[in-house]
């Protein structure tokens, strides 16, 4: 992974893009999202490993960004050796990077399916294109939810003031190929020029919503507050909250979201003060062939992330402190599942729906035809 | 403040003290809060300032200690100027350290009171004695928590394996003068020889579940599992829990529990899963005069605390991280309310109880008289 420092990173749009190809047509580069918001830095992937690495440490992540880059991965692969077995080896690898969001598991097969009826010599060139229009889709998806939420989030306060926006963890454009998820009616609105005010919880314990949330909104000018994920609660009981929208790990037909540890408690604060809790959901986060949430993999990660805290000593140098007595046990599952009565909505690219059967066989009737 | 280290602090029994009074008869010791879980440094205060300043900064914190630091405060007055006004002008400066935990106001009024009758000749041994019965009526309470508790933490599991406890904030020990309120019954549960495991919510911003809770437990060898505040839903949820114990910093007469920022979400993902919410509720933790929880001053601090972490560099050394963007918007709400359908039952020195007025009349018939 070779890394360049940007300090002047030019993000001229919400629909600037988090990963691109690179002019060498061999390299993609993204945004270091382990670095942020200290250091604006690009790293730059050339191998399945590379990439395979890159999501393991997080320098890569959001279920749809690391989908787009593990087709990315596969491409390397296939440009070294596009034999079937050496397709086989890299879907393997770039799989096991991270166990919970499906997305990265759709981009695999969806790429491994098409690439397995090409001729040898053609795989390179279908494999790149392929990714590519896996990136496309990632954009156009997010656009139509931006503007579908829009409507939702518009219609959630009076004109007069801002709309009082809860969400959790980053899925935002850091976390996609471009524009977002949950944050993509938040970039509608500001080019409506519809006043949003974002409460960004940290989401420990990597803190995706004090480091990237927070430095993808004030890159944008949006107004936003951090809080203390413990805080949700008082937030939304006192009526500080007009909508929640969070993002999606992975959806269920039954309308149960899979997303990062934390939504779920904020989901339930939502439902008890009757804030509506929307889920912005990307059809390729939608596991068609799961019907158990509870047996969906919760991905435990190192005890290290919940004993230190990461961020920048006063010289600005990334600097890792123990908050915890030393040899402590700690556990660290990486998401939890709300149930589907609590989520008000699912904004899908198609438009929103109930977060049931029905209403996912509304927008996705392609989906339910074998019933 | 004088300070001096003690990396050797030998804390035998659970009724070990976190307060005491020199044998100077003229200053108290406690331990710096702020220095755990990396250092066992004892805090020497001499003056009502150095006792506020120690409120405010959290040297010295927790509801029930906060309430006999600052009896030692107003003695540490008494001692320089008996006078009425000195008493009046000591008063307000601890008063105004920290507003939302109500010990601290009962026991200033309770000292202002026993002093007011006083010869002022006689105010300084009065006042020290008053000091005194506080803190042991402290002790007393704590052990009787932590004998009712005990009966609700043996019968939440079988006997065959561990009980696993969820808390939060930090309500043993260290926020006492000895025993704990939350933590009690998992010390008595220890004394009884029943095995205990508790999973310790980080509590952000402060860290005191990860710093204190963590600290105390494994002084005392009793097995926890350190975990991010978003991961109680998933634990709740999943089974993991048999039954919730936190502490409280102002309770209501009508059942209404104000305590650490986080509690309410608890609380809302235990009810969801019909885990059993308990309160350890000493009764100087109850607001009598108060109807509205809403009305309950929630204190706000520094948005550093939000948008920094602290802990301990590689070198051991205390060391603050910045998390988020420089010059990021914050808020820091430093308690929530969880009303009174929401917890199982209130542990208090006289036994458990319903969160209610019933239940509260029931075990304190002496404070419903007026009516």
């Amino acid at each position: 992974m070779a890394e360049s420092r940007s300090d002047r990173l030019t993000t001229r749009s919400a629909g600037e893009r988090s990963l691109w190809l690179n002019a060498d047509g061999a390299s993609i580069s993204v945004i270091d999202q382990t670095r942020l918001p200290h250091e604006v830095r690009i790293a730059t992937l050339r191998t399945a490993p590379e990439v395979a690495n890159a999501i393991s440490t997080m320098v890569v992540r959001g279920a749809p960004l690391i989908g787009a880059a593990a087709a990315y991965g596969l491409c390397f692969a296939v440009a070294q050796d596009a034999s079937d077995a050496s397709i086989a080896t890299a879907v393997r690898l770039l799989q096991a990077t991270r166990p919970t969001a499906i997305n990265l598991h759709h981009a695999l097969r969806e790429m491994a399916e098409a690439l397995a009826i090409v001729p040898l010599d053609e795989r390179r060139e279908a494999a790149f294109a392929h990714a590519e229009s896996i990136c496309q889709h990632d954009i156009e998806i997010n656009e139509a939810i931006g503007r579908h939420g829009f409507s939702l989030l518009n219609a959630a306060a009076p004109e007069s003031r801002p709309v009082e926006v809860l969400t959790h963890c980053n899925a935002g454009r850091l976390a996609t190929v471009a524009w977002g998820t949950a944050l993509a009616p938040v970039y509608v609105a500001q080019g409506a020029g519809r006043a949003v005010h974002v409460w960004v919880s940290e989401t420990r314990p990597r803190n995706q919503g004090a480091a990237l949330t927070a430095w993808e909104l004030r890159d944008r000018g949006i107004p936003y507050t951090l809080i203390a994920d413990n805080a949700a609660g008082h937030l939304l009981q006192r009526g500080m909250v007009d909508l929640c929208i969070v993002g999606t790990d992975r959806t269920l037909p039954t309308g149960d979201v899979c997303n990062k540890i934390g939504t779920y408690l904020k989901a339930l604060a939502a439902k008890a003060h009757d804030v509506p809790f929307y889920v912005a959901a990307p059809s390729p986060s939608i596991d068609w062939s799961l019907e158990d949430a509870m047996s969906i993999p919760i991905e435990e990660r190192s005890r290290d992330e919940v004993t230190f805290s990461e961020g920048a000593n006063t010289d600005g140098e990334p600097t890792r402190v123990r908050i915890a007595p030393e040899g402590s046990d700690a556990a660290n599952f990486a998401f939890d599942v709300t149930p589907a009565h609590l989520v008000t909505g699912l904004i899908t690219e198609r438009g929103v729906c109930d977060a049931s059967p029905v209403g996912l066989r509304h927008l996705f009737p392609e989906r339910f035809t074998h019933d």
